[in-house]
């Protein structure tokens, strides 16, 4: 019989699109503060003198609202003005950014400047778009993912945006990642004894998991929770939903499986959640293996998948409060 | 008989819309390559990690023909939506920046960043816009022109947008203008033996062509130029046609007359023209001057008192030739 408890805190790691999506998901079902979301910063970059976070950007607009639903960045009802009259004076015009969206961007780094925190802009934002849900960059200092290509090492942007995932990538670091500290409160939620669970979302795990992971303190925080971590696999019958997963996980010399996904995160992670298309891997995860639909094409798709990995993370705790109970009884 | 010389190089001092009017005016009846512009950047600053050059840029917008011709600042065109955002994300938004202005901002920013000065960057605008001028800022090093009031110190734009000119200006000074040099090619175009004439435009004395005087060197070279040095005053009737030019002089216990002008600008001017307003004034101002209309409304007028002022420092530049002659053959 399932008796699931209905309520407390629930972290989930993310980086942008796919994370940003089950975040929604989980905010919509969690009651108002019950969820925390901890950000990949990892992607983040100056830009003509504008910091730009472009992962914390896709969750602030996923979770209030203001995502533009086709494009996957970047906010709806966009205008590019601003683009437009950057071209014509021969600025730099390969990362695009929209007319309201610069206005995050200005915000952010006029608050950087006068001496603020990452954490605190965004606490701040959430708490003026009216979100519900924390949210929190893994650093407030900076770690800047680097793919090291067959051409050259390229920052996260360049990688992305201005060279579409084109050149070969041969090895990811995250440069400044080991003398950065956990922002304010991310261990503090990792550790909080009476977590709920952790949910890494399907997100990149090499360009947007690893940089939070990345940083001192989290994996050990993370390996060490008493809150079932369960990861949601952003394999999908042995492809990416979006984005260069697939193709990176090849060119790394990795299969694209589930496997892959279960050795990557090992020592990590307490249970696995696939694809249905994937439903034949359940039984070589060596773990705990939740198989549903995690391709999430609407609110619906997110609601639903959210439900069903917090229920499945109830029955896991369950399962292993029996267990220390049959342990202690013994 | 008039026998002016109707080529060469002519310099133009000037801060933002009047001054950006009559160099307008200068830029049509001159031809391409005659005209240098050395810009007030005291009113430069820094303001959601861009950084913006007020003058400058209206300068530049008005002879590329972008400029508003309603507001007197920012582009034609414009649209705000950059602003209304950032008005939800509870910004700053005093300093009106349309989404096409800012991307002039967004491209000087990235510009000085990468280690550019602001002058390679006007020059590099000018030639992008097909502006046939030269801009010069009066320095690439910041010199800040901070007005003393009854409240409190105020940086330039926050005294003149902010708090729209209210406080009582009781001094006004200019930061960094000590160590500050001239941006090149300055004291050259000053200096240049063959200069047809030097032109301060009916900018503010105090906020916009004191800042250019504050830089080391431009005093002296001006005083010092062999081209007649002609003031047009921003006076008309003993009122400024826009701006806070007859307000701070009254607080600052000066008359807001031609004698004052004339007073500021001693030693350093060779002439003068004022409005037929001012007619009157025209015998006490102890300098050759040419009364005529010098309120400009439409590209007619601008124009038309270009020509007249450039005439007017022929008939100097000839007079002197052959004052210097009689001297000679006595």
């Amino acid at each position: 019989m399932k008796t699931s408890e209905r309520t407390g805190q629930v972290v989930a790691l993310c980086g942008g699109i796919g994370g940003a999506k089950l975040a929604l998901g989980l905010s919509r079902v969690l009651a108002p503060g019950e969820l925390s979301v901890i950000v990949n910063t990892g992607d983040d970059f100056e830009h003509l003198g504008l910091h730009i976070s472009p992962d914390l950007d896709t969750v602030l607009y996923t979770l209030a609202g203001l995502a533009d639903p086709e494009r996957g960045w970047g906010r709806a009802d966009e205008s590019w003005n601003f683009m437009q009259a950057l071209g014509r004076l021969g600025g730099e015009t390969w990362f695009n950014l929209g007319d309201r969206d610069l206005a995050m961007h200005a915000a952010r780094t006029a608050f950087l400047r006068a001496g603020g925190t990452l954490s605190a802009f965004a606490a701040d934002t959430v708490r003026k778009l009216g979100i519900h849900a924390h949210l929190v960059p893994m650093s407030d200092d900076a770690v800047r993912t680097i793919i090291e290509t067959d051409e050259d090492d390229l920052p996260f942007q360049h990688y992305f945006v201005r060279r579409r995932c084109d050149p070969v990538v041969k090895a990811i670091r995250f440069e400044g990642a080991r003398s950065a500290k956990p922002a304010p409160g991310v261990l503090a939620l990792l550790t909080n004894p009476t977590l709920r669970a952790v949910i890494i979302c399907p997100s990149n795990p090499y360009l947007s998991v690893d940089p939070i992971l990345s940083v001192p303190g989290i994996r050990d925080a993370l390996s060490s929770s008493r809150a079932p971590v369960i990861v949601v696999s952003p394999i999908i019958g042995g492809h990416a939903v979006k984005g260069p997963t697939a193709k990176i996980m090849k060119e790394l010399g990795l299969s694209v499986t589930t496997e892959t996904i279960v050795a990557h995160y090992r020592g990590l992670i307490d249970a696995l959640v696939i694809d249905r298309a994937d439903g034949g891997d359940a039984a070589r995860a060596g773990l705990p293996v939740l198989v549903t639909q995690t391709l999430m094409k609407d609110v619906v798709d997110r609601e639903r998948l959210a439900s069903a990995v917090l229920d499945f993370a109830d029955d896991l705790r369950l399962t292993t409060s029996e267990m220390e109970r049959a342990s202690a009884d013994a």
